[in-house]
């Protein structure tokens, strides 16, 4: 199917978020988890973490202002700290439940049976139950003025993955974490490694390098 | 294993690029083809495309300034368009080659065998190889200060998916179009269907919704 930019503004509202949401390929899962300056702890489930840079070390995140992420939006700019938790197999169907609009003030944690976790004395709770987890401290808050959301960049200032997954090389191996990844609003899938390619260079083919990480 | 923030910064410079661009979880893996004022075709790998909204249709990526992209980077900012191209089990390699350094006026196009499509009077080119492309008309381009990078926000003017991917509701089965996801570096992955869930409200639990995409 052919869409022009008519048709994307023509269609029915739940079939464009559908169709929108899946153009822009496969999407990390996480859960953002924060702390009110009250003691409260939240989570939300967002599939926009993406990786800005590793020196400093950096990730971004978008966030829409409403009910469901009030919460989260508020606690990180009022504590500027918060963790970012892969989703995996395991408990992916109770992460899904964490986009439910709570009210204010209402847990995550204890609706969906997931575990906070403290460590190192960061403020924010991690996920206990997740395997590749990390810490950040807010840097920007980024107003994207087109649809009134923000792009949150925070530097990632402590990680806890299993030593497992850990290649000599500082690669993670994603798939043995079970770590998910979204397409669309819903599609939930696992993943089946193909190969790592070597380091891309001008006349010399790509090969599948050596890995103890390939099945 | 446990990094605080010293050990991260203690990283030798390979190692940590490894380990942090593993953490932010799956991404998405896309092909940005570019078009000069001089008519030379480009195409860089990119793997930050993110969703931003549907209503209007806008995604985003990151991009680094550097020989690899000098190209890209340029075009979009003088030509204010530019396609993205889902990666497909097929190609993938020839993509990965794309992140080669190749010198201005080179088109990866012609290094890698990939075949540019024009379509609909957009200026810059599609992939042909790929099932799934859209163009984007250049809104804005954010400066993230904190490492000299730059994120992209462009309106979605017009897609191109095969129908047989496109489920009644909107849905684009990716898996099905044999679309790839990345981990780290160099990390390729297919995908398997676990679900698409129900929305998520609360007090009602989460339920496995009807599909015609699950295998």
């Amino acid at each position: 199917m052919i869409q022009h930019l008519n048709d994307l503004q023509e269609m029915e509202t739940r079939y464009r978020a559908n169709f929108v949401n899946s153009l822009s390929g496969f999407k990390s899962l996480s859960l953002i988890g924060t702390r009110s300056v009250q003691g409260n702890n939240n989570l939300s489930l967002v599939s926009s973490v993406i990786h800005l840079g590793s020196d400093p070390a950096l990730c971004g995140f978008v966030i829409r202002p409403n009910i469901e992420t009030e919460n989260t939006l508020g606690n990180i700019v009022q504590t500027r700290v918060y963790t970012i938790n892969h989703v995996q197999k395991s408990f992916y169907m109770q992460a899904h439940q964490c986009s439910a609009k709570y009210p204010p003030g209402v847990s995550e944690f204890d609706q969906t049976g997931l575990h906070p976790a403290f460590c190192n004395g960061i403020a924010a709770p991690f996920v206990a139950e997740s395997s590749v987890r990390f810490a950040c401290h807010l840097l920007e808050k980024i107003d994207i003025q087109w649809n009134k959301t923000y792009f949150l960049i925070g530097q990632i200032i402590y990680a806890m993955v299993d030593d497992a997954f850990v290649s000599p090389d500082g690669f993670i191996d994603l798939q043995k974490a079970a770590t998910l990844t979204v397409s669309g609003l819903d599609g939930y899938h696992s993943t089946t490694h193909l190969a790592r390619l070597s380091y891309a260079k001008v006349g010399k083919p790509v090969t599948r390098i050596n890995s103890n990480l390939a099945d």
